[in-house]
């Protein structure tokens, strides 16, 4: 009993920071995603392509959630984009304090597109808010068609599902029409991408849609 | 602070009932893996291989752990092994009471091998204790070579790595030499296999190996 109270204050107080997050945001007119998948589903290549496509048109800023190195922020750094890490050092997803404090090292007066990747994992992330304006899940085909089914909240709570590796479809056990379908049926609202950071395939259309999202239309 | 007061509570009690199961499984002669894995890494698929390969060869029964559905265990059923489903409803990982309440299903007398599969997350399940003989963790090529260094914990707490996917190689941005340094720089005691369950390779390797654990060898 003792313990379902402090879960429910301790999520309470993320509320709070991540209602706070929200408002700089709002003043600042930044649009943000908080982007999750399972490890390895190819969030930061991902990241990787959508740089480089808005280089030139839309101010970003980058903050890294990982639970142990600062590799992946190395990648994104290389794109010449300001990018901050946060190491949970063991913990299994980001917080909206953790994010707040991530904030001090942006200049968030410049900023037109904020992208937060969050720790590998299709469970935790989903019930913490961070004050972003959406949720972005990444399913990759390589982990088959039933995984809107069986992590559903994560699914439920974001607004993009982008489909990633589909140059992988010919190799792997995934039905994308089955994909889609189980997601829909969990979340009725979702808009889907079909991409491969590897081909490029659907890069632009996710990008440009991104984009009309930001206030640099 | 208080959190943290009660957090250690939570794993204490766990490890005190994760304590009992121990002692139940070596009363009976049971050798138990706690199958770890990220979402889609193939847990369900290895397991289906393994048991076609160990089929009246080792008495095995099988507890299934999800966030939601019994996908899985209808998957592992077909095979005519006992399946005992464990749906979380949201919870990120196994915890010792959920096995031992699904133990009362299983009759553990006629039992050589029970595999435990786990929540998909490569995070939360690391810290819990469930009374295994040994964690067991698949990494898929799909997900990189990187994974070891990014969620440290699992790779540490567990004694066999088994490398899953690997007729994906060509198509992927995964070397495998460099996976199993960065693996075995987190822990050098790993025993590592390397599995394809849509060719077969590998799996004869692992489920001799898996059998030669039992009290069947």
């Amino acid at each position: 009993m003792a313990v379902v109270t402090i879960e429910r204050k301790v999520l309470q107080k993320n509320d709070e920071i991540a209602q706070q997050n929200r408002e700089l945001f709002q003043k600042n007119g930044i649009f943000v995603i908080n982007l999750v998948s399972s490890p390895g589903s190819g969030k930061t290549s991902l990241l990787e392509r959508t740089l480089e496509h808005l280089k030139g048109k839309v101010r970003i800023a980058v903050v890294e959630g990982d639970v142990q190195t600062d590799l992946d922020a190395q990648r994104v750094a290389k794109l010449g984009v300001p990018v901050v890490q946060i190491v949970t050092n063991g913990g299994c997803h980001l917080e909206a304090k953790l994010v707040q404090d991530a904030l001090s090292n942006i200049d968030v007066a410049n900023v037109d597109l904020l992208v937060i990747e969050n720790v590998g994992n299709l469970v935790c992330p989903a019930g913490y808010d961070l004050g972003e304006s959406m949720k972005v899940v990444i399913a990759s085909t390589t982990e088959g068609d039933d995984k809107p089914l069986k992590y559903p909240a994560m699914f439920r709570n974001a607004s993009v599902l982008i489909i990633n590796k589909t140059d992988l479809v010919p190799y792997v056990n995934c039905n994308l029409g089955e994909l889609k379908k189980n997601a829909l049926q969990i979340n009725a609202n979702l808009r889907v991408f079909e991409t491969s950071c590897t081909t490029g395939a659907g890069i632009p259309e996710w990008s440009e849609w991104l984009r009309g999202k930001t206030k640099r239309t």
